[in-house]
């Protein structure tokens, strides 16, 4: 990514792009422009007077005058007119292309702005006048406005919703996203659980630094062991083993079969064999890189060892990086299913670089998303919910982020951690909370036992697709709430049906660690965001949910 | 253990006789009795005063008198005159042997109750005066007097050293042993640990409660996995799977080969393969039945299964009770040394039943009698150790509790899990104190796996011997400290020496898991008692102290 020079801030009126604006200005000591503002001063009338006098085509002239102006500046926060982005002329190499050049679109819902825009206009009086407040039905015009601009909206390096988000909140975020650009500043999570603590960096080219952080963890400790896998290890495992040198470790490299079949006895007898068998001491550090199945053993490896080593989470697959590797559940699988053994152990330290997904075969990105898109779904119900933004966020950045385009990647992953963390953090042993992040899992898990044809992550978005019908059964959500997912779930490419059989993925079921007193506890998505926990779910309901994503010629 | 009527206080004048009797008495509600103050009511002068006028036999008649009417009483509290026991005659069936009759002898240092009777003297004035503190050197009369009336003290059912512990401290604890043996009162023990807290239920018959024990700590639990050995399980798991029942559990039993066979990687595969194969839910249980090794391998299977279930820790051994069952360590074997696999996980609920120690073998309970030395020696570096009585307690009541005798034995085995669970909550993952627990397990465990001729208490045995060698040849103790530990490990019939070559042990030293960036750190007794930690030990040294345990034919 270039370093970032300036920002750009687009979105129709009401977004708030001028407060946002002058508070990423302040925040990074650079300087704001407002478009409308200049051309105001420079013309010596309003915005509505000039659209009244000389026409939108006059006012659209001067205004990409006034951005390509601004463009040309460097250390600046620029504020856009709301329509200036249309204008195909200012995308170009010497505008809104310019290198070092960070736009962002601030998404605002038609009705949030129209009440914002109204608000204002009572406070400030007529030289704020806007014609869509003027006639009849502001919210449905704005909607149209909003929709005719949005494929210029989606230019932008990321959107961010700001329906929920106070304009101090937004331009905090801008000014972490331009500050990593530009300082390689990794903003840190901190997830503080009852078993311990755990600190999370989230930054493109954070592998490079993986031995200068786990250093300023552990100040004395020598060896580290690096579990990988033998598709991720050839990939990153020299570049670990080097920062790590760097940082005064001795690493050695502990290579396992990709795939589940790590994931068991016989593989967490292997990864003993070699640290035991290398003498690791109590302040030596396992190093887990790769993806869930690598965490998932290193890290049981590392809770077990000695009843317990230093453990770093690299995480190289999406889910890894916004799911498996923070919260502290490590484990293997038994032939009663998986995950049943393990144990709960904080990773005093996660490293999660997302330019190492690069190198993701693109059915494991895509499974990735389907962890994203249920932190979305359950956001409301978690703590500090009340944003309520996922959603909107995936909805409006599908096409970067199914592009891995920074620094909206970086940004989603950021996001996702420090919801799983916040929740991990108030309900460690999921004794309440933390069973929210098993949406989709009831009837996912069973579905990817089923037939292990799908990856984790697909099987998860069927049973997403499943729970959420069987909760619009049960009426605490409606057909909107089924469609919403279906189609952010087809944006991200996660499927819509598999082949297994429905008796199969039933009595598999019946398996799941997550039963109190032999019944299954459900949790199913609400009207309006968040979701609650149900053990009223009727056999024939469930049949019913799993017939909309099993292919019924398997029988 | 018959129903206790009354108290008799015996030991020599300045043990506090008189102060905690009257304690007691309060505690208990029931009345006193003073011989001596029974004795100058009726015959109008002071004890000093007889003596020196009708002499001594006219006073033993008297005394022996006032004490036989007083055992002829119930719900009293008796404090005799210091010499009073020393007549063979008061032991009979109408006098201490009467049943119901807890005799407590108050054992106290010739030096500690000159000092008390002084200070007594000068606060009360004449009427105190003692003929003891009149002459010449009343120490070394005192402790002429003292080892005199020694056999007459060792009569008693129970010794208490009190240089170190007030009156209303050894009242409580007095008080504690006639309520649990009349109310079957189970004074609990709670240790709060930073990943949990552990409930500790310490009585004779208290195996037949652990049912409800169980349900008080899990209202809602249905069943329960009895998980021990297949020389404990006969014994004792029918009992214990019927007090199960009875509060309304469905036990199921899981019965593994007797023998450190069992804590293996496949040993735990079997346990898990019971446990998940049948179904188990996070809010079921799992009961430890056994000796260490069921309580090493079960509370891991516990730990781990379903990242945590329930746990009882149920030990059916003297180690188990004053040791292993107590502070959250589990785990298994590995090829590369013992216990390198495992977990720290706090049991909530421990019951530990001294009765069952009567069908251990001779050799096992000799062996359990290590780790309750090995408290006594670091005691003065622990919590509240400057009590530090635990030496003074084991070296009094040896034959009372190599034959298991009550209440000394429960009284023993209390104290020592007390003092485990105070330095568990004070650092639960041996960071600091919990590392003085390992005082003779550096070269034990060696020495242990050296040969696997020796149990693990014996063992540790000549792990102490050999450390507390090395302390005198660093300089932190003296020869006496040698001498008085190998007089209390001889005295519990712990061994002197074993056939092990030299070389092997110091090559298993090696592995120990509790290196520290590759240097052996030591626990090592120090004059006066406690342990401390260090470093700098020659290897000459150990060879030299390693010699003195091992039988030098053996190369």
């Amino acid at each position: 990514m270039p370093l970032v020079e300036r920002v750009v801030l687009v979105g129709v009126s009401g977004s708030g792009k001028s407060t946002v604006g002058r508070a990423v200005a302040t925040g990074l000591g650079w300087e704001t422009v407002d478009t409308d503002a200049t051309i105001e001063t420079a013309q010596g009338r309003s915005v509505p007077e000039l659209f009244a006098t000389a026409g939108e085509a006059a006012f659209r002239g001067w205004e990409r005058a006034a951005l390509l102006a601004a463009i040309a500046r460097s250390r600046v926060v620029i504020a856009t007119g709301g329509g200036a982005v249309t204008d195909a002329a200012v995308w170009g190499p010497d505008g809104l292309g310019r290198a070092g050049t960070l736009v962002v679109a601030l998404d605002v819902s038609p009705a949030v702005a129209i009440a914002r825009l109204t608000e204002q206009h009572r406070r400030e009086g007529a030289s704020t006048a806007r014609p869509l407040l003027a006639g009849a039905d502001p919210i449905d015009r704005m909607a149209a406005m909003k929709a005719a601009r949005q494929p210029a909206y989606d230019r932008a390096g990321i959107t961010l919703p700001v329906d929920h988000a106070g304009p101090a909140l937004v331009a905090a975020e801008i000014v972490e996203l331009v500050t990593a650009a530009n300082d390689g500043a990794s903003p840190e999570i901190a997830l503080e659980a009852p078993s311990g603590s755990s600190r999370i960096v989230v930054a493109p080219g954070s592998l490079g630094h993986v031995g200068t952080l786990a250093r300023a963890r552990w100040p004395r400790a020598q060896r580290a062991w690096i579990v990988t896998d033998d598709r991720v290890g050839p990939l990153h495992a020299p570049a670990a083993a080097a920062a790590l040198v760097e940082a005064g470790f001795t690493p050695e490299t502990v290579t396992v079969p990709a795939g589940e079949v790590s994931k068991s006895l016989g593989g967490v007898g292997a990864v003993y064999d070699r640290l035991l068998g290398d003498g690791i001491e109590r302040g030596d550090l396992v190093v887990a890189l790769g993806g869930g199945v690598v965490g998932d053993l290193a890290g049981f490896a590392a809770a077990t060892c000695l009843r317990g080593v230093g453990l770093v989470q690299v995480p190289t697959s999406l889910l890894a990086m916004v799911d498996s590797s923070v919260g502290g559940k490590t484990g293997i699988n038994h032939a009663a299913g998986k995950n049943l053994i393990g144990a709960f152990y904080q990773p005093p330290l996660v490293v999660a670089d997302p330019a190492l997904l690069a190198t993701l075969p693109e059915r494991e990105l895509t499974s990735g998303w389907a962890e994203v898109i249920k932190h979305a779904v359950i956001q409301a119900s978690t703590p500090a919910g009340e944003r309520n933004d996922l959603m909107p966020f995936l909805e409006r950045n599908a096409a970067r982020l199914t592009n891995l385009g920074e620094p909206a990647l970086s940004y989603a992953i950021r996001r996702n951690v420090a919801l799983k963390a916040a929740v991990v953090a108030a309900d460690e042993r999921e004794g309440g909370i933390r069973a929210f992040l098993n949406f989709g899992h009831t009837l996912g898990h069973a579905i990817e036992a089923a037939g292990y044809l799908l990856l984790h992550g697909e099987a998860i978005a069927l049973g997403m697709r499943a729970a959420t019908r069987i909760g619009a059964a049960i009426g605490i959500c409606g057909a909107e709430t089924v469609e919403r997912l279906d189609a952010v779930l087809d944006a991200y490419h996660l499927p819509r049906t598999t082949e297994a059989n429905a008796d199969a993925v039933l009595a598999l079921m019946g398996s799941d660690k997550k039963r109190e007193a032999g019944r299954q506890r459900w949790v199913l998505p609400v009207t309006g965001g968040g979701v609650c926990l149900r053990v009223d779910v009727e056999d024939g309901m469930v049949r019913e949910a799993l017939g909309a994503v099993l292919d019924r010629t398997v029988e």
